[in-house]
């Protein structure tokens, strides 16, 4: 099951507010359709939104909605700002825009066409790397893990979040067939059940037992002993390993510590952020009142509440124990591993 | 507005389940009406489920249902092992059970009808004691709070949760009136959310502004800053203070140590459980799968997923800052305290 792809010229993509109950795949050639996308969810997932936006670009790019006869240089920036400003947070989406903006440049003169060309090129490496990240962090992270292993994780970081099988769920299928996981407790994830709904789906589709929690329950769990790894996504890692991830992960990392349970966050380097010095620096989306005060449609909390609607937390660094990554394992201190693996090709 | 009363020889409460779409009123001689109200929590909150039971069990033992003519001490065991069997983990429910069992002994002699009519006068009784306890918490409660204060509650233990004011939110509307509260940061609790549903309304009504959020958000909104105490309430408090309240307690307890907030348990005697002398002893009901996998009736999570359901979680006393009871505010060390004011007439 691939979340996005690019097929025959056109990005195909599963629309992920429809699942558990339906599934159903998008096929676009407007730009339009793949921002809103992201920004209703429908892609989520930070490599995922990277991804998308890469093949998105591509086709406003080609898109013959340009009557004005617009530069290239010109679309391409009116492209970039309607991706960009979908959601903050990820920095897969911020990278993969300068990738291709780099891309852009080096190509300059070359006429549109070929200039296009190039950069839908760009889109499938892109993609190409993604899956090979989600297949090396698998391999790499279920070395760390033992025979008999229960995994707790948070919110969907699996194949629904990326181009390929996921981070931290591609951790825990990859050491699946090592014959390694006895069950994945995995938190509901509010307010839009990304837990319940896709990482639930993702771990049954793959003969792995789920044990569904609410997410104030995970403390419970990690208290009676029964999970001996926690394994989670990022949305963005900023140059000390601070990272942002969806809310709920900085608490679960608290816990984790204090019972001696080890934390760890899978990511591709594409999610790392060199220029974000620490979690302070990173922006957090919030989302509409909505999500909180309805469930399914309906309203439960009276008319009146006010909300805080944080989309993500910030786990500091220092609760980390490991930074899963497609360019190795890291351990603190994570700024020297973190600038060591941007500087390997 | 009273969660639970006794009526012209009848039991009305609120129905719970319906709030705050529906307000509407039960009123029952039924003990098996009672007894399926407070199984499907229809009357929550430890102290309004000891108050309904002891009501209950007066319809129970006048109810004219025993046409085998079976003794009154034979009904009441009947009624009581009815009443003790919908919950296990607010220990007011056992606490009334054998507060009323006492009082059908030491009657004994005097005639079905008169046993009867002392059994309702302890109940009558009961219930002022709550409303009593409820308002004595308020007022040592907020005497520990400052002006400008904003407190985090969990689920919900107001006037709901009692036969009076509430516990926390006794603290709570009673340092409102004191002009000492600015905003309340109420979790939603899953996954029942009490808080959206229950805590809100209360709060709103009582003209106090709500701040409803998931409960993953309640580390970031401590880690910010944002509230200056956590209050909540319990039910069933171990002789070493070690406090069983809805689960998501412990984690906000861990969190709120973490960020130098003070976490205070509000709760009257009749929570306070001399005879289970640590949490490890408290039994913790586990609910119904569905709970977790439906949402309004709604499928969230897909088929085949196993689900782990405690209703409670276990907060241990040395991350309580203080125990607020209506006989006192206690601070470790709680044995010293509990066994204290449970001498104390």
């Amino acid at each position: 099951m691939k979340a996005v792809d690019w097929i025959d010229g056109t990005v195909r993509f599963i629309d992920q507010t429809l699942l558990p109950a339906e599934e159903r795949f998008v096929i676009t050639n407007d730009i339009q359709v793949i921002a809103e996308a992201i920004r209703s969810l429908r892609i989520r997932g930070a490599p995922a939104i990277g991804v998308a936006a890469a093949f998105g670009l591509v086709l406003g790019l080609r898109s013959p909605d340009s009557p004005d006869g617009s530069s290239l240089a010109l679309r391409f920036d009116r492209a970039a700002r309607l991706l960009g400003s979908t959601r903050p947070t990820a920095v897969n989406l911020f990278n993969v825009l300068n990738r291709m903006r780099g891309v852009l440049q080096a190509v300059s003169g070359v006429g549109d066409r070929e200039a296009i060309q190039q950069l839908e090129r760009e889109a499938r490496v892109i993609q190409a790397e993604d899956i090979e990240a989600c297949h090396r962090i698998g391999e790499l992270g279920a070395a760390l893990l033992n025979a008999g292993t229960s995994v707790l994780t948070h919110c969907n970081a699996g194949a629904l979040a990326t181009a390929g099988d996921g981070t931290a769920l591609s951790v825990v299928t990859t050491a699946h067939r090592q014959g390694k996981i006895r069950q994945v407790y995995v938190d509901e994830t509010r307010p839009l059940f990304q837990g319940a709904r896709l990482t639930s789906w993702e771990l049954l589709r793959a003969g792995i037992e789920v044990v569904l929690i609410t997410d104030s329950t995970a403390a419970s769990v990690l208290r009676e002993g029964r999970v001996q790894a926690v394994i989670v996504g990022a949305d963005r890692i900023a140059a000390n390993g601070d990272t942002a991830n969806k809310v709920g992960t900085y608490p679960l990392a608290v816990l984790a510590q204090r019972h001696n349970v080890p934390m760890y966050v899978a990511a591709p380097v594409s999610t790392l952020d060199p220029h974000t010095l620490t979690g302070n620096d990173i922006p957090i989306e919030e989302r509409d009142p909505s999500e909180v005060t309805q469930v399914a449609g309906i309203r439960i909390a009276p008319e009146g509440v006010r909300t805080y609607t944080p989309a993500f937390d910030v786990t500091p660094h220092e609760l980390i124990s490991a930074i899963i990554t497609d360019r190795g394992v890291l351990r603190p201190p994570y700024d020297a591993g973190i600038a060591g693996v941007l500087r390997k090709p």
